[in-house]
């Protein structure tokens, strides 16, 4: 492990994770790599277990995404957490942000490096990376992601250095680039999905190294369900509609593809498995899961760039093994520039993320539950909604067994308004709003986004509405939550 | 006039009202100049002269933002529109659109050129512009605004063209670029506000010009109320802010404004007239008023760059008369550049927008009066508020004389959500939303930016939605408009 600290000075800084989190005090502000993979490992559990020694202590904590339960789940537990940013999607985090006992600011990822760089975040007190190497010069080689890394390390007081077990060999696979600050800047220089702009590593001052850990923790994989038959439904109907546009000429081929987190979206790129129209296909996404490593196997992919790596433990054996082909496909980036809107909207992304519920103007909650309670948070799905050139937004009909329908008469909480979605999918039926008036919108996403058992009191709360209020977007404000009500009085949103 | 055709074989076109008009007939797709100022004149008044006189058709009308009342209102009071995009902000049309009688659908403006190219907006069977002059090889000089007509002009199966008797010397104002189209293209290269990166005309195929008309015509200038004392109050506080930001070295010095349409924007702007803080502006912005005139006068402007110039009529004089001099510094682009997300980012725009409602959470209505009737557009405030580096939103804290707060516990219609909302200002005071979670942002917003008269049933309604449902942005959904239903059933949202 000691030989992956090629700046050989640096050894010296070498220590146990008691003396290098003694950097960590009450008030720190601790920032730390991860975006859904590569966050530290050893840090976190020495502050627990300084916690459960009785120490009473609470740190502001600053990741590049979410992180695991080994971190945002242990150190919440132990209460060790004054405020967190920017995302989360831990259990025991949610239930105490949900409860203020966490303070939580939820952001669109494109746009926080900056903030930290400006020092809207206040100090970078210390910053913990976890890296496979560091170089002769001192600057470090992340592991699975790269997310806000590269800004937390340069706008640092203090730096601990987390050296992974992963392979050595993830080195050259980031492309690490920190843009420079308005209002005197040029442009982010990516013009094609493979493009690298930057360099392998991450530029530090090896004078703030104040402690190096050598951690003999691996990560714990992903776990994803295989696609189930709604996820295919969903994922064939994109398939279907994409192929349909670019043969008609109103979608050019080749445009680049974003697919979110989570079981329906790594389901929609494995739609592509079987599907011979698209051959080629460039990824300029967020976070890479398992579908991507499956595309590359069979020869689909011509480049899959993001900030993250996010693979079940399967998946993370054989892209290990086999990193020297895997590496020359996938670029990971700090999420700046994965999530750029410049770059992404010059490239022409085509855009695929899931919704908590849809309502009948295609107005998007991607993150309260009932209005209220915040489930993980907006991420990066507001840069590509945004900025695409063309957007899905797709959601399961129904939730919890059918006793919630995610197609709703008005979302409880807006995260994406109607101008920024494309194309509603659920596995009953797909609408293109873009042509649409949002009255005509509202009938179509009833007729054939809506689950059977939820048209009729849909279609009925809109045809009042449009008789009663009339309008652009007719709405009963007295009853536009009638079906969130029922839920909330009766745990079931149909008519009982 | 007609020298102002130096394309001489184009002279050949000239012809009357009448028979240019002829070529739009029922069910033509309309494409128009015009984004606030710059609409043709001569083609809506022919049109509505058929209506008057028995002929029914009906055309599609796609401009670049607003015209005025002489087109939207004329055209749509003859019952002549079928559908109408992407932006209006006339009353007959408006009252139309609520009834459905016109289609209409609301988009972020500055990804509709790359729409209407793309073929997704239909066939563009004509298109009319104002122009004030034709080059030699047949390139179009607009008049004060440029909007789509680029795009609308290369797109175009027929062309008409007319001429204007606003002066040849705004010629060298306008920057016209169209960019390529994903997903193979270049960066939109604006490094500072005042580059130019276009030609001064729009490109045209002589060939698609069916009709020139000589316009004897004038545009009727904008109406400004003087600024107000609530408008300058909100001016004040926000330049307040800005210098202390800067002085705090939280703000870089040299970021760019923009300032939406209306009296508000305007007055903020005029804010700078006597303000010795700030010396030397950029301002990238959409829709140039007064006020930037008058900063020009006094020497506070190194560049003004927008999509059009709409001016009261006593501006307009003297920016006729002294063009020479406004000419060095104002840039009118497409809007498509002018509000490109990749610029706006870039620079590091400062953004100031208004809005109809916000509530307690920072989320902004700016389109729907009481969640269902549309007031004009989202226009393009998202793709500012979105992409700046500080994001204002601003509004009195009341309307109609009191009996409307704008400060509402949920605001009936979403068009930016909290993660695109940086500062909150009303009259009363200013939330600086960025470091703070929903609820500390709800507890400030009530406290210091709703109307006095309003805040005990604000805070009540907030304090009861965290003791009742909790979560990160407490809501009780039964009554979340219990103000606005009050105003529906009372006329009035004050308890009565």
């Amino acid at each position: 492990m000691e030989e992956r600290i090629r700046c050989k000075p640096l050894r010296a800084k070498i220590t146990d994770p008691t003396t290098a989190a003694g950097f960590i005090q009450n008030g720190t502000n601790l920032f730390i790599s991860g975006f859904t993979a590569g966050y530290p490992k050893l840090i976190p559990q020495e502050l627990v277990r300084r916690a459960d020694g009785g120490e009473r202590f609470k740190i502001n904590l600053f990741a590049g995404a979410s992180t695991a339960a080994s971190v945002d789940g242990s150190l919440a537990a132990a209460g060790l957490i004054q405020w967190r940013r920017p995302y989360m999607s831990d259990r025991t985090m949610r239930r105490m942000i949900n409860a203020e006992q966490i303070l939580y600011k939820d952001d669109h990822l494109s746009a926080l490096s900056q903030q930290v760089r400006a020092g809207n975040w206040g100090p970078v007190d210390v910053t913990v990376v976890e890296a496979v190497a560091i170089s002769e010069k001192g600057q470090l080689v992340p592991t699975m992601s790269v997310g806000n890394t590269p800004t937390y390390v340069k706008a640092a007081d203090k730096i601990i250095v987390e050296i992974s077990t992963d392979p050595a060999e993830l080195e050259g696979i980031h492309d690490i680039f920190i843009p420079e600050d308005p209002p005197y800047r040029m442009p982010i220089p990516i013009y094609r999905t493979a493009d690298r702009i930057g360099k392998p590593f991450i530029e530090m001052n090896p004078d703030k190294v104040v402690a190096i850990l050598l951690s003999p923790e691996t990560e714990r994989g992903a776990v994803f369900r295989d696609p189930d038959k709604i996820s295919r439904d969903i994922a064939a109907r994109i398939l279907d509609f994409v192929e349909h546009e670019i043969r008609k000429n109103r979608l050019p081929a080749g445009l680049p593809w974003q697919s979110g987190v989570g079981d329906v979206a790594n389901a929609v790129l494995s739609g592509f498995i079987g599907n011979d129209f698209f051959l080629n296909l460039d990824i300029y996404s967020e976070v890479l899961q398992d579908s991507v490593l499956e595309l590359i196997d069979i020869g689909k992919v011509r480049a899959a760039s993001g900030s993250s790596l996010t693979l079940s433990q399967k998946a993370r054996s054989r892209f290990f093994d086999e990193l020297y082909r895997y590496r020359e496909k996938v670029i990971l980036r700090p999420a700046e520039i994965s999530n750029a809107p410049e770059v992404i909207r010059r490239l022409g992304v085509i855009a695929i993320n899931t919704a908590i519920e849809v309502d009948i103007y295609a107005q998007v909650n991607s993150t309260h539950v009932m209005g209220s309670q915040i489930m993980n948070g907006i991420g990066g799905s507001g840069d590509f909604m945004r900025n695409a050139a063309l957007s899905f937004v797709v959601t399961p009909s129904t939730a919890k067994g059918g006793v919630i329908s995610a197609i709703v008469p008005m979302v409880s909480h807006v995260d994406h308004s109607e101008h920024s979605v494309g194309v509603v999918v659920t596995e009953h039926g797909l609408v293109d709003t873009r042509p649409l008036t949002p009255r005509q919108t509202a009938e179509q996403i009833i007729n054939k986004c809506a689950h059977p058992d939820y048209r009729e009191q849909l279609r009925e709360y809109y045809q009042r509405a449009v008789r009663m209020a009339g309008g652009h977007e007719p709405h009963l404000l007295k009853e536009a939550f009638y079906l969130h009500q029922r839920y909330l009085d009766n745990g079931d949103m149909r008519v009982g």
